[in-house]
């Protein structure tokens, strides 16, 4: 049965995942849901019965729905690309015909749609992971000046960050995670909403890569002073696998269950004290170049779910 | 407590809700996320111990997050409408902080934000009311012409549809529920997904209301020939609101927990052998029409939901 990989042409880390899938003699469909339709077609039919039959077609390949492992999404693009009427009504209606059939069918997804559009919102996932047992900095969301400048006085260091998490550099309308000065005006909060947050005093950070219940806990340490060590050239910082705290190996487990996630990236900070402090999960994270700094067998865990999605709980380091 | 109301300025239908609260004496807060930031502000603290504290503030009132009863969400905008610099930006940001704060709270939503997501997927409706017992109408969705030409042949009579759903009048990119002619060229069908259905033959239809475990089914009679009542001026047809077979009411049922939903629009196509077709579920289904045609109390009963989210099963009619 094949695995069915949906990501862009130009996205290699899928690479990396396929290439173990092939090793086993796994067969793969990658596609990337833009080309559809045009070079990827899809025809799929309800029976009186109930069931879906039918096949998605590629200049690659081609697999029945009924031959369908699993579903990998990495970074597909949206449908439509190669319409030239309606382009807006072309990809609405395709991306409904075609994850709706996907959608119908009874297989694991790595991950699943809704877990994925559940943890788009920040302020829910410091609850959720509050409510697992894990600490959060101290945060605020608010459009409301006033709010902003008391929560500023009640810290001892501010910072400010993206609400959305949207990468800065795509489109270059946000910043990187920044310090607020004392005595800033906040003024300019009424016109968007704002996410301010206690700074956590971190001597090192963890990105914890998780792959359904295997544990991937990356130690990283950047240079003194660096607030986000995601916009630091990686040959600046130490990375390092080691084991973390069970109760918080538990906390992780339970925060993927609240969300029905099998692929995450956390982050924390941690403190001089070992404080884990839970800043936030990307569902869509990146793992490649954790698995570049530290060899962690990542996309060798990914290809495993995606042909055994029943892993047992392990933790890797 | 307060019901807060989410829903734009115009929407006449919220009224009829509002009134039976008011009458009860439960506070609303009625407000557009549009306005926010604005006209609609707020701030949400997540404190250390991990609990969300705050509030909104409008022109019309306030309310603190403690405070609020239970969450409607009929018709609101997108947030962002006053933003004058990057309202991209500002739209995409205050969306994942205002909703974010919602979902943090340990309150009833009429309804979830993602299970109406889920319901988005036409295809996946079907198989998921075909596994809960429901019949459900042969039905293609596909890129590939040949398959659509084969599907055809197999049809007595054949009907395209949208696929979104999507209503045709605005934009008026679609359009209605039409019937497709023996010997059509199907080769436009590469162009975009199609929904092809095998017509059923109704002599009427069926609009079932559901708030919470209330069932309100109501019976649709349009003029002999009508494929799609939604379009027929309501004087055109007959309403009455009559008692559904008791395995019916229970596939309803578990297709709205299948989903998770609170509230649902289900459309049901009737045959002279008296077998229910599911067609669909809207999530944000209109009801007032109904309420107005029949007098079947289903603003009254959203009303109760609201305040006791835990109402019993019952069917009126």
């Amino acid at each position: 049965m094949t695995v069915l990989v949906l990501t862009s042409e130009e996205d290699v880390t899928a690479d990396m995942v396929i290439r173990h899938l092939a090793a086993a003699g796994t067969p793969v469909l990658r596609l990337d849901p833009a080309d559809c339709p045009g070079r990827v077609d899809f025809a799929a039919r309800i029976t009186a019965g109930g069931g879906v039959v039918g096949h998605i077609a590629t200049e690659l390949g081609r697999v029945d729905f009924a031959d369908i492992r699993s579903i990998w999404v990495r970074r597909p693009g949206p449908p439509g690309r190669y319409a030239d009427v309606q382009p807006e009504w072309v990809a609405l209606e395709t991306e409904r015909a075609f994850y709706g059939a996907l959608r119908a069918l009874d297989v694991p997804w790595m991950n699943p749609p809704e877990a994925v559009a559940g943890t788009q919102y920040k302020v829910a996932q410091l609850v959720t992971a509050r409510r697992v047992g894990m600490t959060v900095p101290a945060s605020l969301f608010a459009t409301i000046p006033e709010e902003a400048a008391q929560f500023a006085r009640a810290a001892e260091d501010l910072i400010v960050k993206s609400v959305s998490g949207r990468h800065p550099e795509n489109p270059p309308l946000t910043f990187p995670t920044s310090r607020v000065e004392a005595g800033a005006d906040f003024s300019g909060v009424s016109h968007s909403a704002t996410c301010l947050q206690h700074e956590v005093r971190a001597v090192a950070h963890l990105r914890l890569t998780m792959v359904g219940t295997r544990l991937f806990p990356c130690f990283i340490t950047p240079p003194a002073g660096v607030l986000d060590w995601r916009f630091e050239p990686t040959e600046n910082c130490q990375w390092e696998i080691k084991s973390i705290p069970p109760e918080l190996r538990k906390s992780a487990l339970e925060f993927m269950a609240a969300y029905g996630l099998v692929y995450g990236a956390l982050d924390f900070a941690i403190t001089e004290e070992g404080e884990f402090y839970f800043l936030e999960v990307n569902a869509k994270g990146q793992f490649g170049f954790v698995e570049l700094q530290t060899r962690a067998p990542i996309s060798e865990a990914i290809a495993t779910w995606l042909t055994e999605p029943r892993s047992q709980l392990s933790c890797w380091g």
